[in-house]
């Protein structure tokens, strides 16, 4: 097995009963609702097979914790605080793009109602803080004031999504920051808070950069999955995004950099009514335009840019050797998946 | 000016500057809506005379923390922290209850919409926690903690409110639960952190309890106005509740407690379509029921057991004369308020 995939493997191991007992303190109806969300049980309460997805977020504060200090238990508590609001932001975020899907499994609006999905969303925020303040770490204060302002972030990215979604003219720089917001900010709050949590402050800074940058290649990837990924990787029919009319980082590249090309990117996406129902050819040919414009490949490379820059912001910190091979494996991971 | 009065309004010029930098943080967009919310300005933008409710949460950490340490800027953080979670709850119930006004204004889903109702109820939960971690208190982390478990019953109040709508044999014990969760909950970690944020560890827990009695007080009289609240004061018609087919304190009680007139106003909601618009005179006859029953002296007398509970937890705790007789203003307030 890649390194990368028993690190994460093991660190969901150290990670999910601490978890679980986080969400045991909740109502038992909102734990239901929450423990369905995890993949722990059915609807009904029953337990399953769990399919939890990769915990990448608790993996890397652990795989930090450990990387610095040779022992994870002391940032358990922040790996067990970003999956929650991690969690957090995908029922509300679910809620708000009406997404009926996630991993395979209806989502929890869907099942429930929006009230559920309000209220359990916001039950697992407040839990992240009432975690790292009741783990006695002398560091709980730093960790909370560092996952406050991320989670911040994460909501001024779903804003910002939501409104670039209304508007024509939005730019690959705003694109960018959108990405950093939304996925770069709590990547980047997982691996500093490994670095917190051991008290290790030289390589907070680094760990954050790390994980900012490793967020933005993860995002880019995903944009290129929303075009070309195979439907049973994504659970997405191929084309989705073209489909839903978003604006991704490769479409706005396109636009910006692809010249005659990137301007019939441009009027497609103009013509585009996203609530009409697209013809397969159409979105075809959207697709080759992207293609064409170079986007593919421009967001190919971007994202391995962005691990290159993830991995040389932690070469100055003194990692012990096999979490910085870890650590390698789990950025080349990231962005090698289902291309 | 009754001293009550005078302590919420000098309260309120200490936390308020600091409650608008901590709303500053947020992105423009969210930082608008929040001070929407707040009563600092219209949706445009635009400065308005603020009327921004008393700040009674953030008046009794104030007042705590004053009357214990004869300074209460060491627990202005806290202040703003419980105001932001009571902020928080109530954007969000205002979008789960499909409330269109509060405080004689409309509110944010529907000034803007689901989405943004959300994102901005979302950030200041976050935020309240941020303020608490970043205030340099040695006490920070007692302070999340104890106001993360207050948010989590705060959600279960909620989200009870929420099904007992969908029930018609909730009972007088549930709804004292409930307003213990949804109302108690928030007041007596809004008292509990003056101490806290003080060191003053031995008056913790009669702080919360004063509180959480204050709590219940608090809602057995809006449980009265919401059926004989003038229209005026309340901003609701006369017998709302009774409207909405609210199984209220004193509706519970008077089922269980009024005999063969509790039997018939049981009746009387078995009957009602909370849907369907309700006669005058239709209310009239059960709010005349309610009456009978004896429910309306009963939460009238209950509100003021609770507040002379809630006084006798403060008798062993050593605060200030001038801060004790506060207080007591401050309880006769919350209970004497518009009836």
């Amino acid at each position: 097995m890649n390194t990368a995939v028993q690190a994460l493997s093991d660190a969901r191991k150290l990670v999910e009963p601490e978890l679980r007992s986080a969400v045991g303190r909740l109502d038992p109806h909102l734990a239901l609702v929450a423990s369905y969300h995890f993949g722990w049980c059915d609807r009904d309460g029953n337990a399953t097979e769990a399919n939890a997805g990769k915990a990448l977020r608790p993996g890397l504060t652990v795989i930090v914790a450990e990387g610095l200090a040779g022992d994870a238990k002391p940032a358990v508590a922040g790996a067990v605080a970003v999956e929650l609001i991690h969690n957090f932001s995908l029922v509300h975020d679910d809620l708000i793009d009406r997404d009926r899907e996630r991993r395979h499994r209806e989502t929890v609006w869907s099942v429930w109602d929006d009230t559920t999905a309000i209220l359990v969303g916001d039950a697992m925020a407040s839990l992240a803080h009432e975690v790292l303040a009741d783990s006695g770490s002398p560091y709980a204060d730093r960790a909370s004031l560092a996952l406050a302002a991320a989670t911040r972030d994460v909501i001024r990215g779903q804003a910002q999504d939501v409104l670039f979604e209304q508007r024509g003219d939005v730019t690959l720089a705003e694109c960018l920051q959108m990405a950093a917001d939304k996925t770069g900010a709590l990547l980047a709050v997982s691996a500093s808070l490994g670095a917190v949590l051991v008290g290790a402050r030289d390589a907070e800074a680094a760990c954050h950069e790390f994980g900012a940058e490793l967020g933005v290649a993860f995002q880019l990837v995903d944009d290129l999955l929303g075009v070309w990924g195979h439907p049973d990787v994504t659970g997405k029919p191929v084309f989705a995004d073209l489909a839903a009319g978003k604006k991704t980082m490769p479409v706005t590249w396109a636009i910006e950099h692809g010249g005659h090309v990137g301007a019939q990117l441009a009027e497609w996406f103009a013509a585009r009514d996203p609530r009409a129902p697209a013809a397969a050819e159409d979105l075809q040919y959207a697709a080759d335009l992207l293609e064409k414009a170079g986007a593919r490949d421009w967001a190919s490379a971007e994202a391995d840019r962005r691990v290159a820059a993830a991995l040389a912001a932690l070469a100055p910190i003194p990692l012990h050797e096999g979490a910085r091979g870890t650590l390698t494996d789990l950025a080349d991971f990231v962005v090698r998946r289902s291309l």
